[in-house]
């Protein structure tokens, strides 16, 4: 398949760059963010500099027969001035069977590695994806040394069009996902990256066994830190393994969407400006609303509880929650997607129980089976043990899982909460005991929201649940008072003005069934299911007590 | 098939009520809240009331040997006391091949009609789905006269389970959706509804043609205004409209996503609490994030063209989005549901209205095709002409549709925007000219936000458009700038504080491929599909200028 040059290379005929050769691999973590950006301004400096050469340049390379052939795309060529129809090629479809057609694909200038003045690699990256592009001088092929020249200057991560043939390596080719070449008959700047990137994307994508093996030989990596990565998130999350995570949580949410649907859910949206002090604590960001005083949500919980009053017997909704807490632990976030769910129960919170069963045991297993690619891309940066679960998974009582920490040495207040060392402990424990993941029931109503049934036959209980999974609380569910006496009774003894949650009570006044409902927060699910270690990696811009940008 | 008594009524035989007949009829459009929540308390007291005498007379009815067959089941009960694997039907499958069938159903008890001392009628309702119950007394049957007057004494919208035999009656059935009755033998009470309820759910299920009947009788019927409707939303969601509004609601978003994943989006979420002023402009809700001055996102905008920079070639998100605008218009939200796109061009922004097209087209053949049940209840209450529309969208520019309403006699300032009266004017015009919907593109920059890109030729033009749908602005997209040169520059010209937003222009200067993209609101694609009059109709629990609850 043939395509025709891109409109800006033959209307005005693109100029050649003369960049000299940059070193873009920079030490990037031991720069504060100033450092950063001062390193950032001067780049541009320099690139402005280097943009003024090569215009200087254009009369030299005029004598070029091949000057079309390569160039900087002026941006008044990228602002829509025609449609030409052109089709463009998929890193990720290139393969043995594309061998001899010409494509055009457009993709980040992953590497450049020139070979000689007549020869050079620039490596294209769609994605997960990554193609090697070959550059030899050549006549016969519309090829010049100075169109080399172009190619080797390039800077890394700048956006290249390339025009070639797809050939097949002699040897397998290491350092692409794709096994095929394109011999470069045209390529082009679409838009260039600074010389000086803030993140090398080689450092930011190495996983912990090619560190010990570099410092083992003697070298001495550059790491990337947690925190320069954030700031410079719009890099970071170029790497395979960000590229995956990000992948994996839309599957996630779709199979959460999915199952539920299935299961007769309907998908709801509930406001996050609400007045009062949502279900109270202090853990609330408050704002004025139009002169009142008003909060963000804290969950969808109220409003999902209200939506079963109005008959939609099963809902589900995903969408951002705030805590203003002052966590600063690798599980907490200031704003998180929630997966929350709700619906009526006919007799029992066992029968909420059952969907989350069914629910993420069809998410397991569809990530297992479905996305093999994205599983194996993060496995390669952060190696980790697939997920074990069942398809009932076990119950235990809370009574229960006090007994076994108090057998294994570990006191807890039998009406207190567990903290986050008991509770992994706990995990541990029961992975040992039992080799699984586990529900956790009817845990003291003192550690339990205002809107927690307490148990039939102790109300020191409540009908109320936790799921673990490798060790971690991470779903928590529960039956929820359906009749406005015992909720307004339950939200005083919380200690709830209820006055501002007057319209949520007087809901169960007008005819309410019972119900019970679970939350989740998505980026754990993903942390958790990936065996991460933070879950700002997977948050696609966190927000934590310190952090607001980017 | 047979199904067991509920444990509640076997275990403690339930006491049978003797409440006197209530009128729950009660027109609610003329009470102020106020008084509606005097009301409600008066209500409480009453049935507070209700409940002693229905003690006293447990030992009266002591003497009826079916006493177990009904009453009210104690909240004890259903405090997930037991997993009684009994089974539930569910209304919307009652048909004629279950007649002779024992069935178990909970449900709304959305009317009662007493007939005689002997005999009554009570109708059940799950979500959109409504089924006649026959009590007869009868020795044969287990049913008392006692049971007869407990049913009759229940309030409306109780939660009622019902235990009996389904029959097929002799006379089609007007007021219930199925068609086939249940001859009750056990009736029993889960949560009761106050006495006096705020909206009479008849009442606000009428239509505009009800109405008009009505007045031409000289009959004067309740109408509850939107103000009622929304104080009291759990209510006034369980109207079949309502119950049909949102599930179309559901399936808009479900569409979006399967055709844009099937497009090679990926689902993002974007933080919502930022540093800086969002997208400048006053329409922002400021708070205080941990001492920082922080806002509530505007769109996401800025996050999902960081996503682009990201190397995620094309995303969506669908999620909440704040507007502090002081508009009390029909068609003004402050918060609500963005569904937004963004993905990479390779030269021209008709490449993202390829893909509205391909959506739109995907969603709405989606609810006509496979959503009849739920547009046929919404068209009863609120009747609406099917949306018209093509498989390729009609283009005109701006200057063109300007051209248009100056021939039909409205002045447009050439370089202004079109304010909504010209806007539903030009739909007209274009729908009488054409017959059609449209895309409008080539919007002077001037009207579009920083972001824009400009158009190639005349940079007083943008590369923007708007889609409209029965002559209102619905969708807006535009190619953006990808350059951070051009980006600083136009965000200075537009009087935004560049430091406020400077990880977003940084982003574009690491690589950052053209790109464009789109938003809409999900309310406003449900309100103009369903031509409905009022936002508000298509939001959960809205949010105005002035309505912070519920």
């Amino acid at each position: 398949m043939s395509s025709e040059p891109p409109p800006s290379a033959s209307a005005p005929p693109a100029a050649a760059a003369a960049v000299d050769d940059m070193s873009t691999d920079l030490a990037a973590t031991t720069l504060s963010k100033k450092q950063a950006k001062k390193d950032a301004r001067k780049a541009e400096k320099a690139e402005k500099a280097a943009q003024r050469q090569q215009q200087q340049q254009q009369a030299v390379d005029a004598d070029d027969p091949f000057a079309s052939h390569y160039g900087d795309v002026p941006v008044e060529e990228i602002q829509s001035k025609a449609v030409s129809n052109r089709v463009w090629s998929q890193v990720g479809d290139l393969d043995a069977a594309a061998a001899g057609r010409t494509v055009l694909i457009r993709g980040f200038a992953q590497a450049i590695r020139p070979v000689s003045k007549k020869m050079a690699f620039v490596v294209l990256r769609q994605s997960m994806s990554t193609v090697q592009c070959v550059l030899v001088a050549s006549a016969n092929a519309g090829v010049s040394t100075q169109m080399v020249k172009f190619a080797t200057a390039l800077s890394k991560e700048s956006i290249v069009d390339v025009e070639g043939v797809v050939s097949l390596p002699k040897e397998p080719l290491k350092s692409t996902t794709q096994q095929v070449e394109i011999q470069v008959r045209k390529i082009y700047c679409i838009n260039r990256a600074v010389p000086t990137l803030p993140i090398n994307l080689e450092d930011a994508a190495r996983s912990e066994a090619e560190f010990e093996k570099a410092e083992q030989g003697g070298e001495k990596l550059v790491r990337v830190g947690q925190d320069t990565r954030l700031n410079y998130r719009s890099i970071d999350l170029r790497t395979p393994a960000n590229q995956a995570i990000f992948r994996i949580q839309c599957q996630v949410e779709n199979k959460f969407r999915e199952y539920l649907l299935s299961k007769d859910f309907v998908g709801i949206h509930s406001p996050k400006l609400i007045g009062g002090s949502s279900e109270g604590g202090a853990a609330v960001f408050k704002l004025m609303y139009n002169g009142q005083p008003a909060c963000l949500a804290q969950s969808p919980q109220l409003y999902k509880q209200m939506a079963i009053c109005g008959g939609y017997e099963r809902v589900f909704e995903v969408g951002p929650v705030f805590r203003a807490e002052n966590s600063n632990t690798h599980r907490h976030l200031c704003e998180f997607v929630g997966l929350d769910a709700e619906m009526e129960i006919k007799e029992h919170y066992f029968e909420v129980c059952d969907i989350i069963d069914g629910l993420f045991v069809s998410i397991f297993k569809h990530l297992t089976e479905n996305c093999k690619k994205e599983l194996e891309t993060i496995n390669r940066q952060y190696p980790f043990e697939p997920l074990k679960y069942l398809d009932k998974t076990l119950k235990l009582t809370y009574e229960e899982g006090i007994q076994m920490l108090k057998e294994a040495g570990t006191e807890i207040e039998p009406m207190g909460d567990l903290n986050t060392e008991a509770e992994k402990k706990l995990g541990r424990l029961v992975r040992e005991k039992f080799g699984t993941d586990f529900f956790m029931y009817r845990y003291p109503l003192a550690v339990r929201p205002f809107y927690t049934m307490p148990c039939y036959d102790n109300t020191a209980y409540s009908n109320s649940f936790d799921v673990f999974i490798r060790g971690e609380e991470i779903i928590s569910g529960a039956q929820r008072v359906h009749t406005p006496e015992l909720l307004t009774k339950r939200a005083t003894e919380c200690g709830i003005d209820v006055n501002t949650i007057s319209s949520y009570i007087e809901s169960f006044s007008y005819g309410a069934p019972p119900h019970g409902g679970f939350g989740v927060g998505l980026e754990r699910v993903v942390m958790l299911f990936c065996a991460l270690n933070n879950i700002r990696k997977t948050s696609l811009f966190p927000r934590d007590p310190q952090r607001l940008t980017p």
